[in-house]
């Protein structure tokens, strides 16, 4: 796989597109998602490569999404489990689900649809600003430097439009 | 860029996934989401390959994410204008940026933090149910086939236990 070093760029899209990398990665975590555990189970319900597959996987361990955890002595047999991040990158998932279901599931609606166990009810995400529960549109969003955007870089970036409404 | 037909697949998380293919191209969005508009922006900021970059345009086009439009004669250029679907984009964006602060900032803090104009409060994205509001936990969703699983695969779909819960 061709690697960009996107994860040292000051930014958390970046840091989070380095992690996704290709097609197969965020699908791979998907069926983690949906319960998927065992190296066989990814690959009959993705119909992935098993090179690819296992390249997905480790990928996904290293970064600390999956855990590698053995369930049979002989042979060894091992499962892959979502960790906290991992679990945690469930709604990026969703919100993904969500901008598909609506701008590519065509006449047919959704392919499928969530329920929310807790209130019951078919559902979708809805990506919201964190203080005031509103929807988060792009056109009320302006964006500052953040504590851990690099000293060296500060200057810079001060400069850019971007940036420029906090000044 | 090698091509695999998630669009095709009944799954709005694949379809989306197709879109955005490899790194670079929700990094081209992000760029479009903070304002750049013209080729030689998207170069300055990305530090992006003219080829690369072209072709990530080209197919945010083509997908209906940004629109291609004349801004000067002669010579002719062109910019590059997020549509609806790209602007609907935007909370993907958001969702990745809080995973991202979360799981990949160290013990510095974000390289950029959000405001949200509307309330004014320094914000991240926060993806709940549409329903009821609460935050959408992997534990609490489940998943039922929708309106637009397609019927020649629907008597398989409905073996899988992801979807066996609404039988």
């Amino acid at each position: 796989m061709k690697r960009t070093p996107f994860a040292s760029w000051p930014c958390s899209i970046a840091r989070t597109v380095d992690l996704l990398g290709d097609w197969w990665t965020p699908l791979v975590l998907r069926e983690a998602s949906y319960g998927s555990k065992r190296f066989g189970e990814f690959e009959a319900n993705l119909k992935i490569g098993r090179n690819i597959l296992t390249q997905r996987l480790n990928r996904l361990v290293e970064e600390g999404l999956l855990e590698r955890v053995l369930y049979q002595e002989r042979p060894e047999r091992y499962e892959y489990l979502l960790t906290d991040s991992g679990r945690d990158f469930f709604p990026v998932l969703a919100a993904m689900a969500h901008w598909g279901d609506t701008w590519r599931s065509g006449n047919e609606g959704p392919p499928v649809v969530m329920r929310h166990q807790s209130c019951g009810h078919a559902t979708h995400a809805e990506v919201v600003c964190a203080h005031c529960g509103e929807p988060l549109k792009l056109e009320d969003v302006t964006s500052e430097l953040g504590p851990g955007y690099p000293q060296r870089l500060r200057e810079k970036a001060e400069q850019m439009p971007r940036f420029a409404a906090q000044q």
